[in-house]
Formats: structure tokens, sequence, C-alpha cells
């Protein structure tokens, strides 16, 4: 039975990016799409990304073979719990949530256990420093990875959970992104610096210079492309990244603390020969993959 | 009369970008080129961001209404030094340093006095984190800002070479840039702000990456966009950055460890509402005017 019914809970940037990836990938069957903000739902159905509005999360949830959570991740912590008794064996419960392992402490028991739905862990790695169902785009996903951080003691997923599991990663791949599988402690830790880093480095360095330089047109006026891309996360919304510094708290800290380490120390051999060596390691760092430009 | 002849010394990229930027905006002088690399001097040449291979620096600039200066930040006080005695007031001197305080220091008394070549310190706000003439692009410029840092004591400086100045400033805004004037030692602020911070914040996350993950695919492969902008100029080149950071090292300081105790703030508040605020004062700052994406 391939997915018929899809409901997305959270019809922000990414749920409603999905809605559309699905369609325009061929997907025809039914899509609930419902948000917090009814606004946000009618801007993803006057997008064509969701089929229906639905009154309530949990009727969308019980009418769908596959469930998708998408917001920040206290919400998605939310709603693994308060989805968890309604849901049958057969039905499939997957999220976009930017941390992983309180997720998958959290679902132990509540799925993949005989009688109870399946939940399959997933997160593309895309995004924007806008949020909102106007911004989605369902070409986002292309070119990136989307991951999937797959639980322990997960042996009691139903067949039909399984299948559908699989058959999610197949959209995900004809979203256009390549998917890989991750512990989820470690996704957590790589997410921290992939991910969170490169936003609080951007949310310290916008504030900085937002109270440095409160009036300066000519500073704003003369940033390059390099200023540019190094404040661009600096507009992200707050209401998200405050879930992620909650509940990735140790290992997004730990990244801070080294590159203020390195800083400190790049800042004290601005004129040795240290300076080479920093660059000459760093001209040896490169990401992998072709990616959109 | 206007420019006829150009000399740029030191055919990299931003030195071949502005010679193709001026074939493409209907510059139809001579362009004599040279760069302490042959091959530089060649590409550029075969690129017709020049007319001319020089041959050594002294002859092209003899010969020439108008000097470009365009290398890391010694070559030009090298240069600067090096041309004063054989060239006439009727000439022009500009360049494209990244740092203008060292230079209006020692411009002082060999140029822009009865008698001198005249000198212009410009700086177009364009780069890239590739270098060499194969990389120039006569479309860097468009949307940039040019600085000017107009030295003082310069009222000795000739008409003539103050009418190249004029002529050159607008063929920076046929490139596309638009011009600013500033003081040096404020250039040399604002720069440390908006290039310099950037550059070696980007070179200290990606030497930190590159020794805390030196084999690591999975990191590499997930990598977003975020990370992708956050780490672009950790290929910068040291061979520039160096003069910069002997240059400018004061100011570069600063923002360094303004911006270390800012990431360490964030980091002692990931739980607390100080986190809210640091969004919201990240989210109030914008960057000006319209860009190349």
């Amino acid at each position: 039975m391939p997915i018929e019914r899809i409901a997305i809970l959270g019809t922000g940037l990414i749920g409603t990016s999905v809605g559309m990836a699905l369609r325009r990938n061929g997907f025809t069957g039914t899509i609930l799409g419902w948000d917090r903000e009814v606004v946000q739902a009618a801007i993803a159905l006057g997008r064509e990304a969701i089929t229906e509005i639905a009154n309530d999360p949990e009727t969308a949830a019980e009418q769908s073979d596959v469930v998708l959570l998408s917001g920040p991740v206290f919400s998605i912590l939310e709603w693994l719990e308060q989805l968890a008794p309604i849901l049958q064996p057969h039905q499939l419960v997957t999220d976009v949530g930017s941390v992983k392992r309180i997720l998958c402490e959290r679902a132990a028991g509540l799925y993949n256990q005989p009688g109870k739905a399946g939940f399959l862990p997933g997160h593309p790695m895309a995004g924007r420093e806008v949020s909102g169902a106007a911004n989605a785009d369902d070409e986002i996903f292309r070119g990136a990875v989307w991951l999937f951080t797959e639980c322990a003691n997960d042996s009691g997923i139903s067949p039909e959970a399984r299948a559908k599991a699989t058959e999610w990663r197949a959209w995900a791949q004809k979203f256009g992104s390549r998917t890989v599988d991750l512990d989820p402690v470690r996704h957590d830790e790589l997410c921290a610096w992939v991910s969170h880093l490169p936003q609080f480095v951007s949310t310290a360095l916008s504030a900085l210079l937002e109270d440095t330089f409160p009036h300066d047109e000519e500073l704003r006026a003369i940033g390059g492309r390099a200023l540019r891309e190094m404040t661009r996360l600096g507009a992200s919304p707050y209401s998200m990244w405050r879930d992620i510094a909650h509940t990735n708290t140790e290992a997004v800290a730990a990244t801070l603390l080294a590159l203020e380490q390195r800083l400190t120390h790049l800042r004290e051999h601005l004129k040795t020969a240290e300076l080479r060596d920093e660059f000459e390691q760093a001209n040896r760092f490169r990401l992998g993959g072709p990616r959109k430009p």
C-alpha cells in the first residue's frame, strides 16, 4: 500500500516546502495541513502544498498514512507524546527536527513497539533565514542531505510502518536530497558544528554590529559578500533556535568554546608565523559534493 | 586629456578584473600589464585584460597616464616608494589595497605635492576566495562599493592628475560600483569589521574543523549552505591576508576580541532569556542596498 494520505503538522517554511516538493514530484494523494497559525495553513493551501486544512492535529494524524511533524523541536516533542496514544501500528510518524537525541529518547516506548505507530526521525539539511509558508520552495531540498537517525530498540515497528519509512526515504530522494543515516547522538554533535555553530556565530556578529554601529549607514553600505554571508543567518527567528539551544546545549556550547579559543589564538598571532599555519590548515578544509550555488 | 594609457601592476584576480572591466565598458586605450609571475600577465593578456605585457613595473609606469597598483598591501607600499622618483606630476597612481592608513602615511611627501605625481587611494569592496588572473571577472565590481580615501595634505596635486582621478572614479562607476569617500583611519576600522573579521573568522572556523574532523566525510557531506558560507573564505590565500594582519593589526584585533566576548556571552546564556535579546538585536541588523546574489 503506497502512501496515500499525508498530514503535515506545521506548514511553515519546511512543512510547506515538503508539500510542494511532494506535488512537484508526482504525489497525487491527500495532504492534510495544520498549523498553529491558520494563515500559514491557508498560504500552504494557496500554494497547493496541501489539499485540505485540518481542524486539529489529532484528526489530521488519525486520518493519515504518514504524519510529518514540522516545527521547532519542542513542538515536535509535544506532538510525539500527544499522538502516540491515538495512532495505529500501520501509521508512520516522521519529522524534520534539528535535534535528534531528545526526540529518540522521548519516542522510546511510545513508537516502534508492538501495537504502536512507527517513528522515523528525519532532518533535511535545508533551510533559510526567513520563515513561513510564503517563503517555501519546492527546490529547497535539491542537493541537500536528508539525515535519518533511527532510534535504538525500534525492532517492534510494524511491517506496514517500515514500508512507509522506506517509501518516505524514496520521496526525500525524489526531492533531490541524498539520504544519510546517523546515530542520533552523532547527529546532534555534527549538526552543532555544521548548522548550530554557524547560526550562533551569525547571530552574535549581527547583534554585535547592531550594537557597535547602530545607525552607521556607511558600514551597512560597504559590507560586501563576506559580511552578507557571515550575517545572513542573523535574521533567523528566535522561536526556532531557542529550542535548539535548549535541547543541544552541551554540544553547541562545546563548539562555541572551541571557536572562541581559536579566535583568541589567531588574534594573538596576527603578526607571527602561526598565522600562516592557520591559513594553510584552513585552506585544507573542503566541503564535499555538488551543491546549489 | 582623457586617460589613454594605463599600467596595471599586479595582474591577479583584481588587477585582471579591472582590465577586463575597462575593456567591457569601452576603454580603447593601451593597458600595460605586469606581474611578478609572468604567467599571470600572460593569462591577463589572453583574457584581453591588458594589451601588452610590460618588462618591468618602472617602464610600464613611466609610459602611462594612470598606474594601478594591484597586489598585497606590502607590494603596494614598495611600488609607491619605488615609483615616486620616476613619475611626473601629470601622472596618477591609484591602487586597490585593502588597508589605507599606512598607504596614505607612506605616500605623504612622495605624492600629491608640487612636482610629484598624484595618488588616489582606492579600494573596491570586491574579491573572491580564489586568486589569480584565471579567476578574474569583469562583473566583480557590479553592485559593490569602491572606496576612496583621499590623503590629507594632497592640495599639491596637479590639475592634470586631479582630472585623471575624477576620470578614474567615473570608470569605477561604469564598472557598476558606487564610489564612497572615507577618511583612511575610518576606512581601516570599518574594513576590519566588514571584511577582515569575516575572513579571520572563516579561517579560524575552517582550520578548527580541519583539526577536529580531519577525515570525516560525513561532516563534509552534510554541511549545508550555512557552513558553506561561513567557511568559503577559509580558502583565501595567506599571501594577501598576511599583509592585512600586519598593517591593520590593532583594528582587526579589536574586532576579534569583541566577537570572542560576544560568543562567550551567548554561550553562557544558551538557556536564558538573554538569548532572545541577542536574536532580536541580530534581527535588527540589515545590510544596505541591492547586491549581486
